[in-house]
């Protein structure tokens, strides 16, 4: 199993926000200012990318209007958008192999609605689903489900381990072969291929079993994202996707290491998670003219909307801030751990005022190539060969010319150096991304499908 | 406004609950065993209710694998099947003008989901989303959401009018004409436009805005099916389509008459609510084919699926009964209050055995239509003319036949009669049920929209 460091090749998929992590991307000139919120929009990307044979679209998700002044509120685009785990099953109608990656919380979900609703996605996608498994750092998601405060980071992630067995599971209700549909005989299914999980944890009491069928990929590819410690581990024991965030190639090769080795440390052969950082895309034809764009881009992004973007960075508002003096102390929350470190770090080791700061991330302050589809190919070949990703998630700076231009320009690039598919191989998210189908823990044995090489 | 009784025509939803009501539904000769759960013959049956000018296509939904023996349970069909609002997204993409209409629990679910899916469906759908707001009355399901035992009925119906408050008030979070985005100035959305609902009650605590514009339709139709004293109501408060169990031109007309005048009692006009009870119909080119084909159907219910039926309708287990005494006394539940008593009173009057009332209750015991078309429209028009209901929703026998000669026999003919559209006069489904767009409580006043004629 595996691929070898020579023939291994780059696994892409598209990180569709809702569309763009640039909080200036529906004001660039020509672009669509609905295309988050626009089906038809969404739909022709989808396709687009499919085309492009991109692994998997991803959409991500946040329940609760961000909460901002209303100075930067009333300029994000965000307020608006589809429910992802709606979203996804109407645009598995209109393609066939790319893969649909939802996020969905386990701090304000139930672990049998979810369970449910991903098994259904992949029934209905024919093997193409994904779930993001996140806890909500958000705090102003909390007030949505009836809670006045977050969750701590520990119990959160305690919490979101429980609930991945507890949601795998139910999935693994069903044996495979469980649905006989005798008609003579009048037996629908066998009953000894039935298990009823009967789960009493820490946080979950489940009884079970799922009223669905075992998906068609045994269980949906599971996405992880989490970088702080917590978040590492949890995904090394469970996580098939991460979405990285390392925004050099050496915090990349670190983050790399750590993770696989944490795998082996767990007992999971390291090429059972492919590590897809998060990459911010702009392509020009040569690249003073993919600067130029980027540049332009920039410049619509109002101060204020930078310093919302800050104030959920650090989990805390920033918009009282002086502008013009350095990153003041900052108090301990119960926000993502890792993103405001690596903020936090930023500040402290170049002195940036608030102003730079918030532009910074009120743009896109991670990883970024920016130039030809030959330089970022090169950039991208370099992460690939030196062990700092399996692959990217793309990030689009507007659409639909920023989007185009990867999948016309970059991916026949990428394909022209044997470093992407220039066909599917499979028809499953798990043939794509080259994992197997995990057995059924009741049926199988898990530990002979899940675990080792 | 309103239809006169002279001009009134019927309306037909097509109860998919998945597929059949009858639970030999899918051992039927010539039928689609796997049809619940086999996308594609989903894809083909509603496309066929589309091409019939059908209002809409219901989806009911139970949050567990229902409890029963063994016995039982091995020849049930209801064990693996899609979640309505994975699926509903998905055959909004493959239709037009058809509702789309999803059954969602509001004892097991969280209103901030609730309305942001069924908003993203009404979106996605171009306007044809609708909401059946039921109570969970299912012990089973409890036990999938770490209770032991299900809330109280008052409790329910008291937690539910809360709901719908609060998903209603959700819906309202952004006036219809908020988002402006003006590429230009950097606006997304006018300010003054959205309202925090910051809801504090009895149950539940929700601060709001639902990140969803407001739906295509103001709000989702609301469709209940309780008949209780507290479920009808909640239904002569809140609903918009009632999906009615009465078995009787009799009771139907008092059913009728009651929740009409509860909600003149209410200060709400009766053509805001169409009353469409469930009708089982079988159709044939004479009479005595469709009674065969009933005879077929019941002679493939085995005793231990009526045994079931029956244990849920009483919300007590029937599989130690003596099958050929009479009913014994049943405890008092916190099952669906209607349900038991329904069964229970036919018990007492009739003097069934168990055995009989089991094989009633395992086929379909409740109002049938069995005959050729005409005979069918026939009693679907007394119905409509002497105000025992405003449509029916349609459960077919079997599939595709069943659904296949209800759409080429039965609704010809109530066309030929001027009782059912030949086309869709508009585009959502509150076009084709007659109903008003709600106004939003927050911007336009409530009341002037939704109270009153």
């Amino acid at each position: 199993m595996g691929e070898t460091a020579k023939n291994k090749k780059l696994h892409l998929g598209a990180f569709m926000r809702p569309i763009g992590i640039h909080t200036a991307w529906w004001r660039y000139p020509g672009g669509y200012p609905d295309a988050n919120f626009n089906l038809d929009h969404l739909v022709r990307f989808i396709r687009t990318l499919e085309a492009a044979k991109f692994d998997a679209f991803f959409m991500a998700d946040h329940l609760a209007v961000m909460k901002m002044p209303m100075e930067a509120l009333k300029r994000s685009a965000t307020v608006t958008s589809f429910d992802p785990l709606t979203l996804l099953p109407a645009l598995a109608m209109v393609t066939e192999r790319i893969g649909l990656i939802a996020t969905a919380s386990t701090t304000y979900n139930e672990p049998y609605h979810v369970a449910r609703k991903f098994a259904s996605l992949d029934h209905i996608s024919k093997g193409r689903a994904a779930w993001n498994l996140v806890t909500s750092g958000n705090p102003d998601e909390a007030l949505n489900f009836g809670r006045d405060a977050h969750l701590d980071h520990p119990v959160r992630y305690a919490r979101a381990r429980e609930f991945f067995e507890v949601v795998t599971g139910l999935w693994d209700s069903w044996a495979d072969d469980a649905f006989v549909r005798d008609v003579e005989a009048g037996l629908y299914f066998d009953p000894k291929k039935l298990h009823t999980l009967d789960h009493k944890g820490e946080f979950l009491k489940v009884k079970g079993p799922l009223n669905v069928a075992r998906p068609v990929q045994g269980w949906p590819v599971i996405v992880q994202a989490g970088a702080s410690d917590a978040g590492r581990q949890i995904a090394a024991e469970t996580a098939e996707m991460v979405f990285g965030s390392s925004s050099t190639l050496e915090a990349g090769q670190k983050f790399y290491a750590d993770v696989k080795g944490r795998m082996r440390a767990a007992g999971r052969a390291p090429d059972k998670l492919k590590i897809l950082p998060g990459a911010f895309v702009v392509v020009g034809g040569t690249e003073g003219e993919a600067r130029e764009k980027k540049a332009r881009l920039d410049a619509l992004v109002p101060v204020e909307s930078g310093l919302a973007n800050l104030s959920v960075r650090l989990g805390t508002d920033a918009s009282g801030f002086d502008l013009d003096a350095p990153l003041p102390e900052i108090p301990e929350t119960n926000a993502s751990k890792s993103g405001q470190a690596q903020i936090v770090d930023y500040a402290r080791r170049t002195g940036a005022t608030v102003r730079e700061l918030a532009r910074k991330v009120g743009g896109y302050g991670g990883l970024s190539f920016i130039g030809t589809p030959e330089q970022i190919a090169d950039r991208m070949a370099e992460w690939l060969h030196t062990e700092a990703c399996d692959g990217f998630n793309v990030m689009f700076p507007f659409v639909p010319e920023g989007l185009d231009d990867f999948c016309t320009g970059v991916v026949p690039e990428l394909q022209r150096r044997g470093l992407f598919r220039t066909e599917y191989e499979g028809t499953t998210l798990r043939d794509h991304l080259g994992l197997k189908r995990p057995g059924n823990r009741f049926f199988e044995g898990r530990e002979a499908v899940n675990a080792g090489s």
